[in-house]
Order: C-alpha cells, then sequence, then structure tokens
C-alpha cells in the first residue's frame, strides 16, 4: 500500500547523512567529553563543533547553546530556570492560551509555588496581540514565554514586537520555536528574544536531542543539576551521537532551507486549497498567510477527527488531530477553544505537517481520499444525517 | 598503539548488537509513540517490551519503569520529584557524603527552598553506617538517597538495611545504581527500595538513555512538564532508538551478568594485587571485598592524578581520576576527602573501570606500563625526592 506520512510534526525520520554522521560516534569515538585523556578531548571538539553548527541555523554564538535532552526539555529548561533564578525579583509568568503542553504545564507548576501565570488570550487566528501583552506586564512579572509557531493550528506569532516590548520593560522573553527551527528561517537577533527552544525532530534529527539558545549573562537555574556539563548548565553525561546528529541536520537546514520552504509551501497551498474545494461545511484554522510552510490544519464539520485519523490510516494516510502530545487525551483542544472554534466543530480537528520529501502526487492522492473519507463518515454521522434532511 | 581502556565509569562503547536493533528505528521505524495511527501504537508496543526488559534485569514490574534521557537525570527527578510532591509532608532530606553530583547538587537545590539536608558522614572504606541513619531520620524527613555503589572507590553500601530503616520510619529511600546495574545482579525487591537510577551508559547502551524505577503509588512531581508520555511522568517526545538499544542492553545483561561479574572479579584481583606488589607508598582506597566487580582505586603518594592520566595516555592506557564529571574543577575530590584521605595523597588518585572486554593481558600490560610511570613522574617530583633522601 501506498504511505502518505504528513504527520512530521510529530515524528520525522531521521536522514541517512544524519545516521550515517552519527554511527561513527556510538561504537568507534565512544569517549566521554568530560575526561581529560586524548579520547575524551577529541569528542569534546567534535561536540563544540556541532554546537557551532547549531548556533549558525539561528544566528546565535556558539557558546549560547544548550544541549537538551529535547524540545520539551529545553523548554522547562528556560522557564523554570528563568523563573527561579528570578523568583527574587518577581513572581509573575505570562505565556499565550496556546502554547504547547511543556511551557503550559511548565508555568502551572509555579503556580503552586506562589506565582502567578497570566494566560494571554489569541484572537481567531491564534495571534497574541502586542498590546495586550504590554497590558498584562506588571513590576512583578519576570518571564514572558509566547511560542514561535503553533504545530496545531500553523500560525507564527509577531515575535520580535512581542520580544521587543519586553526588552523595553526589562522582561526576559522565551519563544519555543520547536515549530518553526528547520521549516522556516529563524534568527534569534531577527526575533530578539533572550531564550529560544529547538528540537531535533523538526530538523531531521534524531529523537532524543534539542537545544536552548540563550542570551549571554541570563541567569539560569539548571533543570538537570549535575557536573560541570553544558558549562554547569545541564548535568548527565552528553549525548554525543544525538549532538552529532543534530550538528548534521542543521548543517543541512542552513543549506537547504530556503529551497525546501519554497516547496513546502506549494504542497501546502495545493492541498489547502483542493480541500476547500472537494469539502463543504470545514473551517481552516489558523492565520491563512502568518502560517508554517509545510502545515494545513481544518477543523470538518460532525467528524469525529481520531476516526478521520483511523480511516485515513487505512488508506495509508498519516495525520494528526489536535496536538501529538495531547492525542491520547480525548478532550477538546485548548488551542481550538483558544481561537474560538466550537466544541463540536473542534472534534473534527485534522492536522497535515510536510517537509520536502513530499510530493505533489502525494497531495493528489490525499485529495482523492480524503473526500472519500469525509463523506463515508459523514454519512455515518447523525448529526450531519440530520443537518442534510433539514 | 595498543588501547586498553579501562574508563567504562565514564563511556562504553554501545555493542554491536544493540547498535543493530537500535538502527531501523532512526529511518524505517520512526513514528512517535504517542500518535494513535498504526505507525505510533506498533512504535508503543516496541517501547512497552523495552520497557519489560529494563524492568527484568532488576526485578521490577514493567508499569515502575520511566525512562529518562541519563542517570543523572532520573536522579534529579527522584529527589525533586519526591521533595517537591512531598514538601506538605517534611523539608529533611537526608544523602551519603559521597553522592554523585547529580544527587548532592539535587539536594543542595532544596536548602535555598527551605529543606535541611543532612550529609551523612561515610568511614574510611566509604561506608554509610545504619546506626547512624536511624538517628538521622527526624518527624519531617521525608526522602533519603544513598547510592548503592561509589564510583570512585569502588564501595557498595549495605543498601538493603539502610532501605530497612527507612521503610520502618516511613521515610522514601532512593538508590543511585548507576555504577552497579548492569555490572552485578541488583533486584529492587532484595534491596527494599521505593526509588532506583540507572544509566545506560553502563549497561553498554548508548549516551542518552536512562531510567528510573519508581514504587507502586509514590507521588513523584514531573521533572520535566509536558505531555501523557511516561503517563504523565516525564514530557518530552520518547527516545524510541535510545530505548530500544536499553532494552536490547538489560536483555543481554539478564542473560551474560551473572559470567562477566566473575571474569571482571579476576581481572580486578590481578589488577590490584599486582599493583600492590609493584607499587609502594599507596592507598587502595574504598572496601577491599564490598566493591564493584570491575573496579580498582588506588591513590599513590606524590604523584598528580592528572598527570599521571596523562601519561598512561601516552601508553594508549585510559584510566579517570576522581570522579569523571568532576575531573576539570582540579580541585580535590570530596568523596575522598570523605573517607579521610589526606589532600596531598588525594591527589594521586587513580580509578580502573574494566568492563566484560577487558583481558588479562590488558591488566599484565598495565602492570607493566603503571610503574614505570609513576617512577618517572615521583622522579620529577621535589616531594618524593625531600622523602627518599630523608
Amino acid at each position: 500500500m501506498k504511505r502518505v506520512y504528513m504527520d512530521h510534526a510529530s515524528a520525522t525520520p531521521v536522514r541517512k547523512q544524519v545516521i550515517e554522521a552519527m554511527l561513527p560516534y556510538f561504537g568507534q569515538h565512544f569517549g566521554n567529553p568530560s575526561t581529560i585523556y586524548d579520547m575524551g578531548s577529541e569528542i569534546k571538539q567534535i561536540m563544540e563543533e556541532q554546537r557551532a553548527k547549531v548556533a549558525k541555523l539561528i544566528g546565535a554564538k556558539t557558546e549560547q547553546i544548550i544541549f537538551t535532552s529535547s524540545g520539551a526539555e529545553a523548554n522547562n529548561l528556560a522557564i523554570k530556570g528563568v523563573a527561579l533564578a528570578g523568583q527574587k525579583k518577581g513572581n509573575h509568568i505570562i505565556i499565550s492560551a496556546i502554547e504547547h503542553h511543556s511551557v503550559l504545564n511548565s508555568a502551572r507548576f509555579f503556580e503552586r509555588m506562589d506565582f502567578e501565570v497570566t494566560f494571554l488570550p489569541v484572537d481567531e487566528y491564534g495571534l497574541v496581540d502586542p498590546e495586550r501583552l504590554l497590558g498584562a506586564i506588571r513590576p512583578e512579572t519576570i518571564l514572558v514565554s509566547i511560542m514561535h509557531a503553533n504545530n496545531e493550528i500553523g500560525t507564527i506569532e509577531p515575535i520580535s514586537e512581542l520580544a521587543g516590548i519586553c526588552r523595553k520593560k526589562r522582561v526576559i522573553f522565551h519563544t519555543d520555536a520547536v515549530a518553526t527551527v528547520g521549516n522556516m528561517p529563524v534568527d534569534v537577533n531577527e526575533l530578539n528574544v533572550d531564550l529560544l527552544s529547538l528540537s531535533g525532530v523538526s530538523l531531521g534529527a534524531p529523537k532524543g536531542i534539542g537545544a536552548l539558545y540563550f542570551r549571554k549573562n541570563l541567569r539560569l537555574m539548571p533543570l538537570i543539576h549535575g557536573g560541570i556539563q553544558e558549562s554547569g548548565r545541564r548535568g548527565g553525561t552528553e549525548n554525543v551521537p544525538a549532538i552529532v546528529g543534530l550538528g548534521k541536520a542543521a548543517e543541512i537546514a542552513s543549506e537547504e532551507l530556503a529551497q525546501n520552504e519554497i516547496h513546502m509551501r506549494e504542497l501546502r497551498d495545493a492541498l489547502v486549497s483542493g480541500i476547500q474545494e472537494r469539502i463543504d461545511q470545514i473551517k481552516h484554522t489558523g492565520h491563512p498567510e502568518k502560517r508554517l510552510p509545510g502545515h494545513a490544519s481544518f477543523c470538518i464539520s460532525a467528524i469525529e477527527g481520531e476516526a478521520l485519523i483511523y480511516m485515513l490510516n487505512q488508506h495509508g494516510i498519516y495525520a494528526n488531530t489536535g496536538s501529538a502530545c495531547a492525542s491520547k487525551a480525548l478532550k477538546t483542544s485548548p488551542v481550538l477553544v483558544a481561537i474560538g472554534i466550537a466544541p463540536d466543530l473542534a472534534q473534527g480537528s485534522i492536522v497535515f505537517t510536510m517537509d520536502n520529501s513530499n510530493t505533489v502526487e502525494e497531495i493528489e492522492y490525499v485529495l482523492e481520499k480524503l473526500p472519500f473519507v469525509v463523506g463515508k463518515l459523514r454519512s455515518l454521522s447523525p448529526i450531519w444525517r440530520e443537518r442534510v434532511a433539514a
């Protein structure tokens, strides 16, 4: 059977060049970079080269990158690291209402610790209003965290503007860029952020690796206490093979990103307009233009998203509903609620996330199968039957 | 040049069978285990099989294992997870004076948060006295963490006795078993512990993976907040290839451990007695019998450990001085201070950690080179010259 994989936000196959780059570091060059003999210092050198490649991809300096085990860990380190280091200055955190669970639940964790958290609402496209952010900042605000782009609806936030406001107010600004780094150009100086999280998964690097960019002189309490690894900011033996994988993937992205982005945009636009032409009573979620290049998301009326995913699966099509992490929670997506989608429409959420390996033929295949599957599911839906009969 | 690697506590080459087991999960079977379609549920199934293998190795139940990114993360999760979940019950933690940095600095972190930490002294062999532990427990004690074995001096602590005391007193007991799991049989029921940390590195699994065993119904605040991964106890996309690597390594260890242990003991005993015969004015550190099978540690008088490591390196011999993580801190090892070694003697620390791949020929090579290197370094030492002249 044909396999059309369009859930790259959840997982991506590691690229062959990346696997090849990593392989020697499992068995042959296995030294611990914290050891002082030649095997250790050689590995340390290799590791710093990877750090430079990751830094280059986002316009940072080498020493501003901390390797973590995931984007989620980078988000936790940013929120908890800043809040714990700054709790004498203030106890107020601002995040958007549509943050990833790793940001959301890190912030909620501080509500138990005498912090207050403001959840900024978003508009119907999922955009945070800079004026609203300005109005929410108080003297005791020590951290604002707003994601670069949302995985569920694809909307890209006006980060440089939001971060600029925080810069003026001397409030630390973090952005979760897991959805953007690897999918579009990202530059920490243009974005004007103090902290930025990224994940290997979005880059064709393996699972188990992420990174946090941090502005120099920013105080950060470690999340994982330990030895002198990562300049004392993250304990535990460094995951050298995965770091090499992330470095290689960042190097490839630096070279290919501009062209990949054009390809992904073309595919996405064809998919979006094709679906809109073929299926009625649907809502294209997120911002129509300010969105991730390979991201198409809809809510389809009178359909259960999970049933849709299962039936597409039977045709070899892989997509997602709601955010990947929440997919088993079986409740209405908080992101879709935040943009004002009615709960019954939100049930029919479907999200396609593409990468450069997807093709025009695959889009055509989805456009052939999706209307058929939707039609079949609707034919079984009492709500739909009533509506058609009316 | 010959290479004799005897620093397995710092890093181990990943075994070929383990690499082969992992490889398909980078490119071919790359799905995210939290997704609901077939690719996801297949990976989820594979992941649970690995969890069962890790559980089996330590006599635990499958659902009692949380995968982490390292032994250090497992230690952080245990200490912080228990302390944060239990802070309403009490604010006192007890650890030994010779814990790994990830335990030590996690405990110290709570000193900033109105907790009190008791650092239990150890005797000249590095052993914690059960009577002293009993005396240190207060009504507000919520957690005791004492390592199974110490990486720097090899001593194995009387965990079942120490944990038994805590069980009676209803205090949660954690042990850092990073040094033992994979090197000797470990059973969580025999040890009678509530929490146990292990690392892939000691098992011939890749870097970037560890696990925490936890007793059922034990309350644990996540260290990495996120989605529903690891039953909500650890956020972030699961590191499937590394988890498969850990599972395979645990499976191999379950089969081979008993025989490997005999081999490692023989090598160690030959190394220890050989060094004692050939070099004078040295101290064998740690307990003479209650010690890790592949672990030999000494303090050599009138020598700088770092210089010794560099010179052995030139002969292709890889060993360590002090604990791997602290090796760049250039200060006297707190572990050696805790067992009462004088600071100048502690400077001359050397640690050999073997695994099953080491051979009798390698021991002979070390026994040939080490006395020569020590003699050379001593001939350059003013302290030694004075002593010889006296």
